[in-house]
């Protein structure tokens, strides 16, 4: 079942920044939505990666281990210094967002890699980090909800939207930890359709909602 | 807000399983819910272990850096050598799981240790080494879609339920990938109540279904 044309011009480059105590579905979602997207259907074209339309890497400060929320331990793909360019960037949450955000060599990379990308997104806490850069400045936005006030403690011109699981509004934000899966779906979507979206969400059989 | 006393006697080891091509969001999904799960409810109780009911941790054949679907990068927390006892078996899915159908000392940790736990669950395709071990004889359970004909080409005795996200009988097992997060709850809810169960969800903002 050929859902698109699968000679896409290029993959895009889907970066999803991690960091110590960042929340493991914040980055883990998205990271399974983008690399599980395929523009050919079914259960053996994700066996290679003929018609995947992303290219998925994590990328950290520094190539050492991370430990997760969860003591969780991951390893980047790329350090700040070593990844390749970015088309998609990720900023997920967690409680490691609070440090980030006094932590100037991450805010740095986060606000000069936001401002090059085609896409910018954050997951749950994420989009405090963003906030912080004003690159939410006027603009709608969401985030989990214990961070709600928070957000506008940090620009008060943001409109957080309390009752939505993805904003779309130029960046991409998303409420608390599970909505990261949601806000995934959504670029899916919006670069390659909804049949696309739809399909790769049945094969990891998630119940996609408005 | 407390939901269940939080001096319970003792912590439930969960042991999630993971090796080559193990599927992200297989094991990083059970991993979020029980690792989360606080019998106090709240932002606040998430950022110590003081009321959490489980102790979560990766296992691995051995303690070498394992590459998931997807190539994410993930350290075990133990190797099947060092491994403290475990409560609560997870045995995640994904294409790494076809190989482990003929590796014998995979096979026989997961079936020694099997036997042994309180609580034997399953993601996705992970149900194929179960059923192959033959803990889901004359069982209802379920696997991914693409792979209900397998399992009962391995075990015919077994009632596949096609329509069901979480099956419980004796073992736990789910569909796929996503719907480990059903069954992470599913069991979440059976050792500590629907209120701790559902409390964890809304803190994750996870839309739990039947």
């Amino acid at each position: 079942m050929t859902l698109q044309n699968p000679t896409t011009p290029q993959k895009k480059n889907v970066g999803i920044l991690i960091f110590p105590e960042v929340e493991v579905l914040d980055f883990a979602g998205p990271f399974e939505v983008f690399s599980r997207t395929r523009l050919e259907g079914g259960v053996a074209s994700r066996r290679s990666e003929d018609s995947a339309p992303f290219e998925v890497f994590t990328v950290a400060k520094t190539m050492d281990e991370i430990q997760a929320v969860g003591r969780l331990r991951v390893t980047p793909t790329y350090s700040f210094a070593t990844v390749p360019n970015i088309d998609i960037l990720v900023v997920p949450g967690g409680f490691g967002t609070r440090p980030l955000l006094e932590e100037t060599e991450t805010l740095d990379w986060i606000k000069t890699v936001g401002q090059q990308v085609e896409q910018l997104t954050s997951v749950c806490t994420g989009a405090l980090l963003l906030a912080k850069l004003g690159f939410l400045t006027d603009k709608q936005a969401t985030t989990h909800w214990g961070a709600w006030d928070m957000l506008n403690q940090i620009d008060p011109s943001i409109s957080v939207q309390r009752d939505q699981r993805v904003v779309m509004d130029g960046v991409v934000t998303s409420a608390g930890v599970s909505a990261g899966i949601d806000m995934a779906f959504s670029v899916v979507e919006a670069f390659h359709g909804k049949a696309v979206a739809d399909e790769t969400a049945h094969y990891i059989e998630f119940l996609r909602r408005g």
